[in-house]
């Protein structure tokens, strides 16, 4: 099924079979169908897109990220754009807005309907990474003080608008925020029951203002489907569905993820992005990190009479400096990831710092044994002893700097996973050429 | 909230203040408290483990990885022991024995109810990524043929015991698959209204023996909040909820992190693992990755008469390996992620190929204008001219093999993520000093 179909679609495609097309799309479903689109370019992603019936476009739609929604979206004509754009869910809308170009905003919020356009507008006003973007404000909230058989009515009545049904804002006379009620306990507890004693009052919750990825996080250690999301009032504005927590942490991983790799994240998909959208995303740390080791040229010329009077010395720069960067970049990604899954906190520094350290001298100390023998065999024992010595040294620093540099950038506002492992490689191999020569000076008495 | 409490709680355990403990306990959430037992040692875990009453020492002891699970579960005596154990949910019980030593296990079966045995020893017949294993068999699985109103009165019957009642599997008369009704349309529709009308025929399912994380990825992909789970012939085994396949995703991700820096992923909290622990998990690759890195060694042995002729060129062998390592690692983090995420597929590998050395060679050009300037600044411009065409050369190679490394892996079989950063650069250093020393005989004329 992975291999057939894409390659006839290509082909289909590319002689305009109507027929063909519209064959393979009944053949398959919508999150497939999405793939592909997200795959093609603009024309033919339209091409296709324009082929579904209007029940089927929508929900395959729904599965593009925002980036090829607004590829698919610019290629239609105004009515398709405007029925594609008003049957979305407010929240889905106001994230392809929030990354879209303000003349294809515009357009987006002439083509709804007032009391879309109020909803969206609303959830726009808030910061890009704010729960408020994400959550749905299509909720069915009950008062605390009715039953269960009227909450239920109340879900018959209002539920078909509501992006879920299933865990309930209970709330006061001025929809103050009391706690949930999830339908599932509605339907199972005795109909005259008071909302208010099968609601959880205890329930988490956060302000449409709050960071978007830490509420997520919170849904997934609180293993709740969604979460009451509130005003500075404590006045419920709607709710942060699970579905959405999902693509939020999906998101912010693919970021982190990238950030490692000391390259900008963009959103989109992989096979979609152009030569220049892949260079532009790593082109500026490279630059960075290239200027940044000029430092090791710099240190090499420094220590050019060692280098010169023994040039076995050099043989061995590559194999240091690299061993070095390996294990600093183990303890930086070990220590983002602690940070972004909230294992380790900003506090945990020194903690932090003395165990990489450990761990960096123990595996030091069995790289340099290694060295020891491979050096010896190969050069002989000095050089092989000035490798060793240092790769001791070298790792435990790497691994030291390389676990507490997320952690300090976390603690000043940045983001942690900014300290990537190239980055820590980099900085690791000027520092580590200064112990090499240093230990090599000793060990040759120069 | 964050910085108070913890190291309270450190004091509280040291001097064993009881009354002070409860008023922690009472104070915190169960994912806090959760939290703080994984960070412990099993002494002081356990000691706070004990002072929960017996329902939020479920939520709490649910909200723990296996490891940590096992950790205070072996310091319980027999009676609480049993208590916890028979009260978990089957599939997270599943999962502690999947993880756990067979003596271990043993007690923990010996201590459950015949029912509940069967059902655990059920889900552990299953290999251990497979769906089986996270899947959830106690569902309320409705007949097609049945009324709304029928299905409603069979979920306030059984539902009780269910781990999800949103999401019913709907079955005929020898449980064979039909499709799936949610609560929220049953809810919704007119009670006399039949199953098999407003169910849900087309919904995606997976068979217990799949790769649990490909369906924890179609789940993301179909946003339902539940997949339902058949054998062979077809019928319905239960439910894979959309709580644990977020879990599968997010511990998907970390280890595919921890790959990503040659490091071998273990379950468990960060803070709570030890140094030999984290060194095991590192110390492998770094010793492959070392050996790998004589290679350099010997290339440099090999060209040792340019180096002696030109010892300037030594001066940026860091610089341009550095280089070529991060591009290399900047295009295979992508590809693994891409990988990951379901966007490249194995017979993309050409077109990816193609496409990351263009890009490769687009950055090596910037950098190599970059080395070319400081290079003739700080030694002279012959040096300079042979690093920057090596740049050039150098990380459009990197890309590409950065690329292209993962998808070979793919395709016979292997974990895309092993190709780690680390493992690519090493590769890319040896490589890349074989390409700048023979531009630099070329430019040198020698």
């Amino acid at each position: 099924m992975t291999a057939q179909p894409a390659r006839t679609l290509r082909d289909l495609l590319d002689d305009n079979d109507i027929a063909g097309l519209q064959e393979w799309l009944a053949e398959h479903q919508p999150y497939e169908i999405a793939d592909e689109l997200a795959r093609a370019d603009a024309v033919r992603a339209v091409l296709l897109f324009r082929l579904l019936d209007k029940d089927r476009a929508l929900t395959v739609f729904e599965e593009l990220d925002p980036t090829d929604q607004h590829k698919v979206l610019s290629g239609l004509r105004d009515h398709a754009f405007r029925d594609v754009v008003e049957r979305m869910n407010t929240d889905d809308r106001a994230r392809l807005l929030g990354e879209a170009p303000a003349k294809f905003a515009r357009r987006v919020l002439a083509g709804l309907s007032p009391n879309e356009r109020a909803l969206t507008a609303a959830l726009l006003g808030y910061p890009e990474h704010a729960v408020g973007r994400y959550m749905t404000p299509e909720t069915v909230a009950v008062r605390y003080y009715i039953t269960a058989e009227e909450a239920l009515a109340v879900v018959r009545a209002k539920g078909r608008r509501a992006e879920t049904v299933y865990t309930l804002p209970v709330v006061d006379d001025r929809r103050g925020f009391v706690g949930t009620v999830s339908l599932g306990d509605l339907v199972l507890s005795p109909p005259d029951r008071q909302v208010l004693d099968i609601a959880d009052t205890k329930t988490p919750k956060v302000q449409a203002t709050d960071d978007v990825e830490e509420a997520a996080r919170l849904m997934q250690d609180t293993n709740v489907l969604a979460l009451p999301v509130t005003d500075s009032e404590n006045r419920v504005l709607g709710l942060l569905t699970i579905d959405d927590a999902f693509e939020v942490i999906e998101a912010a991983d693919t970021e982190d993820i990238a950030r490692q790799s000391a390259a900008t994240p963009w959103t989109g998909h992989y096979m979609s992005a152009s030569v220049v959208q892949l260079a532009r995303s790593r082109a500026l740390w490279l630059l960075l990190l290239i200027l940044a080791a000029t430092l090791t040229v710099n240190v090499l010329q420094f220590f050019e009479d060692t280098l010169a009077s023994v040039t076995a010395l050099a043989l061995f720069i590559p194999l240091l400096v690299g061993t070095g960067g390996n294990a600093g970049a183990q303890a930086a990604t070990a220590a983002v990831r602690a940070i972004a899954v909230g294992e380790v906190r900003s506090r945990d520094v020194l903690k932090v710092a003395w165990r990489e350290c450990r761990v960096g001298f123990v595996l030091g100390a069995m790289l340099a044994t290694v060295a020891l023998l491979v050096g010896t065999l190969i050069v002989d024992f000095t050089v092989a002893a000035s490798v060793a010595v240092s790769l001791v040294v070298v790792c435990a620093w790497a691994a030291t700097i390389g676990s507490v540099m997320p952690l300090l950038a976390k603690r000043v506002g940045i983001d942690p996973a900014v300290i990537s492992a190239p980055l820590v490689t980099t900085l690791v191999d000027a520092t580590g050429l200064i112990i090499y020569f240093l230990v090599a000076q000793f060990v040759f008495g120069l």
